[in-house]
């Protein structure tokens, strides 16, 4: 069994050289590959064009142990991927009568006889191991090429993702010489992308030994930082030992801006800690426009700690279902400390909640003035620890938006802690 | 001047390499490439690695007109961009004085010293035209090869789109030889991908004649599909002649359920139908908790027809505050058409808009049954023509509230029409 070690991956289709359309697949792909140590060391996309793809194949087989290709196993006329692949390793293709036979199958089963183009898809490369797909009528196909691996998957993902880990996983774990890799994700809210890499950089170059290389990437979102650590190596458990080190020291250094070391979301460790103090949450929102809300719900069973809330963008709204008093609001503007603090405690007497949330704010492009301009918003937390917060966010309507979500959602967090 | 039909991109970084990073540029350029008539053959990911990437550009320059790099133009080690262009080119990199000072005013006015490492940008091949980059300190490059244009660009997209327009666009529209693009959207929304491209298919092969060509694409999203047309040819007016025309039968052919040919948005058709009429609308949201009023509110100047609504996660909201008969959910259930018609008026009338909406549904993946499985949604409108709709959406959580807001919006859509 040859040893994997570099992958290429390359996606066919002409909708991908569009402006609409991105190839998503390889994120998968990459995902999985990596897992058994196996490094992506270039993506190619192509179009339906038979010469393009036969190059395309041509050399990433001369550069890597591994090549995938995604798409063009359909049955139209514009599906190459069978036949380039047949020509490039020089072997007839055949009708496959099991395929034939599955195919038929799988139309009789809804009630239709199987279309003439179909018998396309039972036509395999000779030497070509057919990879069974439950979910469409292409089957993958996997060949090998002096000690090189070349791999045809469907390109509808939920095709091509069971298809990868039934049939093509379990042969490339059984490849890897015993090599793996372990993964852990620290994520971090409240600082920015330099200010954590200052933090964290001293600590990677301390991790790892001669064993187990630890990689690292730092990955910045609007409001949320993620550093990704990964260590390859022989032996699980010492990956392990050495990740979970480098992740005990990260959010030792990092502190209370580390909100997750085990894969879940803000909005998770939120609700987790809601449902843990049997609380529930109700939220009036103003320039987040209900964006906040729909985060905290985004989440599988999120009724047993959200009651609900109120969008409130008319100020009629915020005095007349949150009871803000208009004098507050002609004292110190709609977008104020006083202001939030009304909303948040409006809405958690009005909707009968524990905790309350209230967000005010200009996320623009218009509405900006000198003394509050756009990106200016108030957030306040009534419940445990309360708080109030002015912040100032840059970026165009959606950054603010979702920065200001973001922020709302770690000082509940941290109300909660 | 060489006529420029074809191009290739490549994109330069490791980062693009990992599950967690996808190149958009490259959407964003082929969009300006097609407008000028140039297609792009093929896509390209490699990481920062000098033969990878050198092999990259020469077999790019081998195939197509153009080549685009983005990325790799840093000051740090790993960004090799520029060298590799040189070495690829035959010419040597020299330290251009008109950009080392221009980075050096970059730093001053930021009253900071030029890290010495920053100098590395200054270094460019001989036979480069540099590109001005009002936005970082890393210029684009220029170079012809043979007939063939190998542009350098910047990876962060602020820098990079408007670097792309003032200084590459006029040089290759200039070399077009008067070909030129012109495109149309026609959005749908109510009507599966299947059944609107049974509609479209026929009407699209009538289109075009021998001077202009006419490509017709099909984007389905959740709950919404997208006719792309465009055309080829060398007579601006011609090409807008053919897809006027175009567009005139598909939207004859599909009738009410095209929404918009003018590149508007759902939220902004139904936006601009409000305030037409000077209407405000209000929402009152269960399941899909608040992603109807985020959707209404990501317009700018939405606060001129939103004045905000309730999101009733709880049933004590819908009955406390949006005033729905507790007999009523205890006769018909909390998803039911009686329930969200009360939801759509409480809403209206609470908030004194003249407009209301209520949703409630099952957006799973808990609290199905089998009368109401996980994707019932029921749909109300209080306004205009008055209407209300229980759908089965198909899909995850996420997709289900998605599919529901948008037909929440088109039903407000029409009412209002």
């Amino acid at each position: 069994v040859p040893a994997y070690r570099t992958a290429e991956i390359i996606a066919v289709g002409s909708e991908l050289l569009t402006p609409y359309r991105l190839d998503t697949n390889s994120l998968f792909l990459t995902e999985r590959l990596n897992e058994v140590g196996i490094t992506v060391r270039a993506k190619v996309v192509v179009g339906d064009d038979h010469n393009a793809l036969a190059d395309a194949i041509r050399a990433a087989l001369g550069r890597a142990d591994i090549v995938i290709t995604t798409g063009g196993l359909g049955p139209t006329a514009d599906d190459l991927t069978r036949e380039v692949a047949a020509d490039v390793l020089g072997c007839p293709l055949e009708e496959d009568p099991q395929i034939l036979q599955a195919i038929k199958v799988r139309f009789e089963r809804r009630g239709l006889p199987m279309p003439a183009m179909n018998r396309r898809q039972a036509m395999v490369p000779a030497r070509a191991t057919p990879l069974a797909n439950p979910h469409g009528t292409a089957p993958g196909l996997l060949m090998e090429s002096e000690g090189h691996l070349l791999v045809l998957l469907p390109g509808p993902p939920r095709e091509l993702q069971p298809m990868f880990g039934s049939h093509v996983m379990p042969r490339l774990a059984s490849a890897t010489e015993g090599r793996c890799l372990a993964r852990r994700v620290v994520k971090v809210t409240g600082r920015s992308e330099s200010q954590v890499d200052e933090i964290a950089h001293p600590i990677y170059s301390g991790l790892g030994d001669s064993d187990v290389v630890v990689s690292t990437t730092i990955l910045a979102a609007p409001g949320q930082i993620e550093l990704h650590l990964s260590a390859a190596g022989t032996v699980r458990s010492r990956l392990d030992v050495v990740l979970d080190e480098g992740v005990a020291r990260l959010a030792d250094a990092l502190g209370p801006f580390v909100f997750s070391v085990d894969g879940r979301s803000l909005e998770q460790v939120v609700g987790d800690a809601l449902r843990d103090r049997s609380w529930h949450v109700a939220v009036a929102e103003s320039c987040t426009g209900g964006l906040l809300l729909t985060r905290l719900t985004d989440v599988p069973g999120s009724s047993a700690w959200v009651t609900g809330g109120v969008v409130a963008y008319a100020n009629s709204v915020k005095t007349g279902e949150l009871g803000v008093p208009l004098s507050l609001i002609e004292a110190h503007g709609a977008v104020s400390e006083p202001v939030a603090e009304a909303m948040a405690e409006g809405v958690r007497r009005l909707l009968g909640a524990e905790a309350g949330v209230g967000i005010t704010g200009i996320a623009g492009p218009e509405g900006g003035t000198r003394d509050k301009p756009v990106g200016t918003v108030v957030i306040a937390v009534a419940a445990g620890r309360a708080a109030v917060r002015t912040h100032s966010f840059l970026g165009n309507r959606d950054v603010v938006r979702r920065f200001a979500t973001t922020a709302a959602l770690d000082m509940l967090r941290r109300a909660l802690a």
